[in-house]
């Protein structure tokens, strides 16, 4: 029952994805189409903000690209915490539903618009996209496309896009990490966290402290100098090896720990709010109970910042890409990253494989965080078959289920997940 | 009746300035020494925190360096404008008074406690003081002592180090100066102004955007690239240049200057909190009236940091010397600019020269923003004749001029200097 633990590269769509298309594409009926017709492609749908039962696989009117779009025929989808966020409702401006989730994948061109000098059809690449990678076919602009190192796998690369870009630019452009610096990390297990830990790795003497459950310990030991327990007081711990603080403290989540984080620092010391997965609420309650956590962040008073002589950042990697138009800078952090890659210095840890039709359960272990590294939605895999009814069924009576608050009623649950 | 004009050096002590020491001394018979009692010395006293009167030049028993310090006999101090700070109580946990003011000196070695490697008497010595830096004599930790270039007078060491240091933590430790990106500098004419134009010079294509009152813009138009008027909307002068608005924002104004400085930056941009001059009130009015709106800098909610990709930092020279520890770090910081100034890329700026009993002339100068760079207490200039008696008297009327917010009494106000 457990998904595929190990990473592997898959070029070519195989008879057994089409197979599925047909099967799970008779449980929808108003979409049902013969295999032959490239014109609808499966996706993943959220069809409203809540549970895991808005998700569900369904066919969509394939894109075309437009000018300036590189089509894509994906292989390889990232999943994120906040795709979480975003199925909960729970960001800045949430977009219209229903959408395809997903913000990144990897694939092979299949065709492109105009002006889309620097690539070709067939090359393998790994791209950003402002919602829809969850699907068969993307298109999308190419500045937010990138060819992948020949070594890389598919998995790897839609593992590598958003956390590597989001640690390097975190850790080298808003802070200023140098030699014998030290780093504070949440959910050191996490994609975000290893990529931190590596990229630390590739700057000599620099101390790593980490917080994850305790049971990530024994498999990340080595990419972190401390470990903590995610439920131990951190501030505590720290302290106790460094009582001077940290040099910089990467924040996923939010809340409390802002102040927290600020207070860790030392002079001179940078605290980087990079995400709020604690505003992330439980799968089966509702999600509007801990929404309004986002809002009760601390604000931070800059004459402090100044007698301390602290640094308070915020990074948003997808605000810097589909709102604030920094490809160019983040298509030369991409180069610097293939590069480390290339020299064998970093490497994506990916922590297991899904079907698309897997989605909720994916969703469900990111949520407890079950993952040692990222969490990939594989395009071309089946999924396990006693699964695959559960996860693409439309839960009707699941739209009512946000409004009961403390609803015990499991049926949302993944059991076999822990 | 100016002030010199020009930064001279003087490493001897003159016969004019013992003649004058008896000249002053005579008028405060309680601190009669002879010329050749060498226990005592000349200092600039802060009698209590407030206007212009509560300072005079005093003679105190001379310091003598314990275990780790340096004694130097002092030959230029930097005024700066966090000294109007100080004198007017407007600082965070102000000291007791009665205090000498300044914080930063050059000057000679003169002895040397226990264990203080490294320098020898008769070494040429740029110092950072915690208090103390205006008068003949200083003693300090060594770890604050710094020999200087060979080529640097002393006016230009003390111009120096606080500037300079500040600027280049700031430009390059704090937010992170690349080629191509914008500056945003307030009070461009001044100390910090200037250290901050020129280092932005080392680096290739850096645009700076600078505010200063229009009389300063002939003589410091080569330094920066756009200059605008004091108090011209700098935020859409900005704009209609850049209308993505500026990389680095410094800002030593604070108030509303903090949202408009946030509001300027470009994604990844960071704005840093260096002084609240605004805070400084006028010299005839309260200092309380005005003291307040330190406490109404707007605060930041760090949600809102992570949507827009923006960067807050505080920053304060001085409490990383003296509360924070960071010697080490300063160290390596004035080793980086002693060889930018011995590559002619930087050289300070020095706006006036003034005489221990000429502190008040030149404090009204510096809360006038009259200075294009620094002003420069230089320990051997004798007072101009007509000026001395005015600037070493003891206003005892005074002691309540505070109380009197609006109060019209000209009498603290230098005519002479517009």
């Amino acid at each position: 029952m457990k998904p595929t633990d190990m990473a592997k590269e898959g070029t070519e769509m195989t008879e057994e994805t089409e197979h599925m298309i047909e099967k799970n594409g008779a449980k929808e009926t108003e979409h049902l189409v013969s295999a032959g017709d490239t014109k609808e492609m499966r996706a993943v749908i959220l069809s409203g903000f809540g549970g895991l039962n808005k998700l569900r696989v369904t066919k969509k009117a394939m894109p075309e690209p437009q000018e300036g779009e590189v089509k894509i025929r994906v292989k390889a989808c990232g999943l994120n915490f906040l795709d979480l966020m975003v199925r909960q409702g729970n960001i800045d401006n949430p977009p219209k539903t229903p959408l395809v989730p997903g913000f990144e994948c990897s694939g092979i061109v299949e065709a492109m618009g105009r002006n889309t000098k620097g690539f070709e059809i067939g090359d393998r690449v790994m791209a950003f996209v402002n919602y829809n990678a969850w699907a068969e076919v993307v298109c999308t602009p190419l500045d937010y496309v990138y060819n992948m190192p020949d070594d890389m796998t598919f998995p790897e690369a839609a593992a590598f896009s958003m956390n590597f870009v989001a640690a390097y630019m975190m850790l080298f452009e808003v802070a200023n990490l140098r030699e014998g610096m030290s780093v504070l990390v949440h959910s050191a297990g996490g994609g975000v966290g290893q990529a931190v830990a590596q990229l630390c790795s590739t700057i000599p003497s620099v101390t790593v402290f980490g917080t994850a459950s305790s049971f990530k310990h024994e498999a990340i030991k080595d990419s972190v100098t401390h470990l903590f327990d995610r439920n131990a007081d951190y501030v505590q711990e720290v302290k106790k090896i460094s009582p001077e603080g940290v040099d910089i403290v990467l924040d996923c989540l939010s809340g409390e720990n802002t102040g927290k984080g600020l207070g860790l620092l030392r002079p001179l010391g940078t605290y980087i709010l990079y995400g709020s997965s604690n505003m992330v609420t439980g799968e089966t309650k509702s999600f509007f109970s801990l929404a309004k956590s986002w809002w009760q962040v601390e604000k931070v008073n800059p004459i402090k910042l100044y007698e301390e002589n602290k640094v308070i950042a915020g990074f948003s990697l997808l605000n810097l890409l589909f709102k604030q138009g920094r490809c160019g800078q983040v298509k030369t952090v991409v180069e610097k990253l293939f590069s480390l890659y290339n020299q064998k210095k970093i490497k994506p840890v990916v922590d297991s494989l899904w079907a698309l039709e897997e989605v909720k359960e994916a969703m469900q272990r990111i949520h407890d965080r079950g993952n040692i590294g990222k969490l990939i939605l594989d395009v071309e895999k089946s999924p396990t078959p006693l699964m695959a009814s559960d996860s693409t069924e439309t839960s009707e009576a699941g739209e009512e289920e946000e409004e009961h608050e403390g609803d015990s009623d499991n049926k949302e649950r993944m059991p076999f997940i822990q």
